[in-house]
């Protein structure tokens, strides 16, 4: 089935708003065995949109919209596939007693604009929408498929997965494509591919590498009837893999850094603290998003000020020798939050993260610690000239690698 | 001048990369008079990249592309323009230097599929990236426009600011679009709507509201022969905004609401700590997102769990009485943290997140309290059922706004 994505919208066109509607559908057809083709962003112009639509309906078989169905003059989702099909669009009395019960339930009168929430072509059905008033609509004429849902992203998500979803599933007839990322660190994607090369030939397999923020992805996919016979392709070749690379692998598909040390973390019985400073709370905000993460973390210092430093229990001697941006620093920021809040291990991290980008500003140098119950502590200094955010994420990015390393040398 | 972008790759047409570098440029170009019209992603397919660049080539005056100027076989941009202007490429001699050279500053020989980031077409010149290997191409045939930049986002801002926008610049001979954002808060969209609606009519007037995760922006936009002309039709419409909306307007255009605070504070030489619970350090992560945040930020506490609250000052009475989850608890962390850490204002989060969506799993409700150097605290209450990550931002940006709120009142 060949699919294309159509979002609308003059604010996605413009910037104002990132489409993230798109990527969450697209990262779901290729197991459904759907081939997505094209993504086409097109402002709020019916002109357009029906030109954009009839290009969509004759090249593909599923067309998947987002955006433009709210009661404004502004939103022509409905009004361009109308006129697509040739179809003219009528209140559904069903359609029309629920919107009036969403806005009565809320204590107010409809405006009379929103009627058009209510419309159905004969070719349409619509999908429910409990998290707004704007219905979606399944359309199906001529062998070919219209998905229409609304561009608010928890409206779109919940409609996607109840209701569109389960029904494409019910659908698919093709091969399905599955796909196994293994994710790596320490090694550069040259190498990880000349590691990767003796399985490059495996019949029905593809692979490919992706340098990431936390370090090289792997992929593996294949096709099959079903999904338990891609997998069946996949999985000695992914073994392979687990013998080629080791302990280079720290995690597969959606596993993130931060949900690795929450499960190393669990597994051991053990606590870890963070004292920050020019990460200010990203580290901490990260680690804290992972449920469960109040059984291990017992906490954060954001010492942004050389004096809380030392209040919370860093030694100022090592500030005077080092300097408060040191590696020696970072270390005893790891150690002082570890005794402070009665952590096994710690980690510190300080550093200027520079200016913005694109100017050439100094770059963020940033000094990395980690400390371990067993009494030893280890640092590491990154440098960047990338702006603010990306030196923060990076450096937190760094910190977990660092505590991932100690971890795994005590395993030893 | 008519626009469209093309983003190209697989990894962004299958949602694997989010793609930024389209927003980066849309939202730039109304202010250089150039009209964008649509944006299509297409995956690395030579027979489809062709198709996209075949239509846009008939329809637009400009196309923008990004992505696939790499040195592999999946990188197609070059072959794709060359095929659809009939041009054949070939290696031009001082690329190739500049090229070779990289490598050999990096210490190793240049990969021989790399000469590719070498070829030029007769309609087209390079333009530099000095973050990278691969060049731009700036194709110019027939009076149309072809700029083609890397994927990479430091590599394509990079050329985009310093060799593509001055460019279009000196070729902008249209009517230029300025727009003035106002940023309110505490008012419904459609209150908001309805109380600017008197200036709806203003000729060469644009209006428009949208609601934001910080409250609802006004847009006002004008077009003009120069960008003084479109400013001198925006000033008057913006003063009679400011008089209708007075303090419910916080900021404009890019301000933020961490760049508000971050001003009120450094107006009134005033400082402020904070301690969170649920939010995990994402308040503190952006109150320091803001550079020169170290001059009035003390610093903050990530009191994760409940004795870490109460070794930093709150009370164990308040968390006995109320609950560790209270708005009173909120507003001891407020204070506790100002006598802690010496500032003048404090800021409290304390709450469960809850779960992720789609699921129906328990909303999170989250508690903030602020406390001031007047001695008094104040609370506020969100209860959301939109997943953590949504709730942790949620709660962030109630806490900046109720901060504004005592500053106001104090201002009174």
């Amino acid at each position: 089935m060949k699919a294309e994505i159509i979002a609308i919208g003059t604010e996605i066109l413009l910037g104002e708003i990132i489409d993230t509607n798109s990527a969450h559908i697209a990262q779901q057809l290729p197991e459904l065995g759907i081939d997505l083709f094209y993504k086409t962003v097109v402002g709020d112009n019916l002109g357009r949109i029906v030109e954009t639509f009839e290009r969509a309906w004759s090249r593909s078989d599923l067309i998947i919209t987002t955006g433009g169905l709210g009661p404004t003059d502004d939103d022509m989702t409905r009004e361009g596939i109308s006129a697509v099909l040739g179809e003219t669009p009528t209140v559904d009395p069903d359609l029309e007693r629920r919107l009036r019960g969403f806005f009565a339930g809320r204590g107010y009168p409809m405006p009379e604009s929103n009627i058009k929430q209510a419309w159905l072509i004969p070719s349409s059905r619509a999908l429910l929408n409990p998290r707004g008033t704007a219905p979606g609509w399944w359309v199906e004429k001529d062998g070919r498929i219209i998905v229409s849902m609304p561009g608010v992203p928890p409206e779109m998500e919940r409609m996607w997965t109840n209701e569109v979803r389960p029904e494409l599933e019910r659908r698919s007839d093709g091969q399905v494509l599955v796909t196994r990322t293994l994710k790596t660190v320490g090694i550069g994607e040259g190498t990880v591919d000349e590691m990767a090369r003796p399985l490059y030939g495996t019949p029905d397999i593809g692979i490919g590498t992706y340098a990431r923020a936390d370090g090289v992805h792997l992929r593996i996919g294949a096709k099959g009837a079903t999904r338990e016979d891609a997998w069946r392709r996949i999985r000695p070749v992914e073994q392979e893999m687990e013998r080629i690379f080791g302990s280079a692998i720290w995690g597969k598909d959606g596993d993130t850094l931060e949900g690795y040390i929450a499960d190393q973390m669990h597994a051991r019985g053990a606590t870890l603290a963070t004292m920050e400073s020019c990460t200010g709370g990203l580290l901490s905000s990260i680690l804290t998003d992972v449920p469960g993460a109040s059984e291990y973390y017992k906490g954060g210092l954001i010492t942004y000020q050389t004096q809380h430093k030392i209040d919370a229990g860093v030694p100022a001697e090592v500030i005077e020798e080092f300097g408060v941006y040191s590696p020696e620093t970072a270390k005893a920021m790891a150690r002082a939050v570890c005794n402070r809040l009665g952590s096994d291990y710690g980690i510190g991290i300080t550093g200027l993260a520079g200016g913005e980008p694109p100017s050439d500003s100094p770059p963020g140098t940033v000094h990395i610690g980690v400390a371990t119950p067993e009494g030893t502590e280890r640092s590491l200094t990154i440098t960047m000239n990338s702006g603010r955010a990306a030196v923060k994420r990076r450096a937190v990015t760094t910190a977990l690698l660092l505590l991932r390393r100690a971890l795994l040398d005590e395993a030893r």
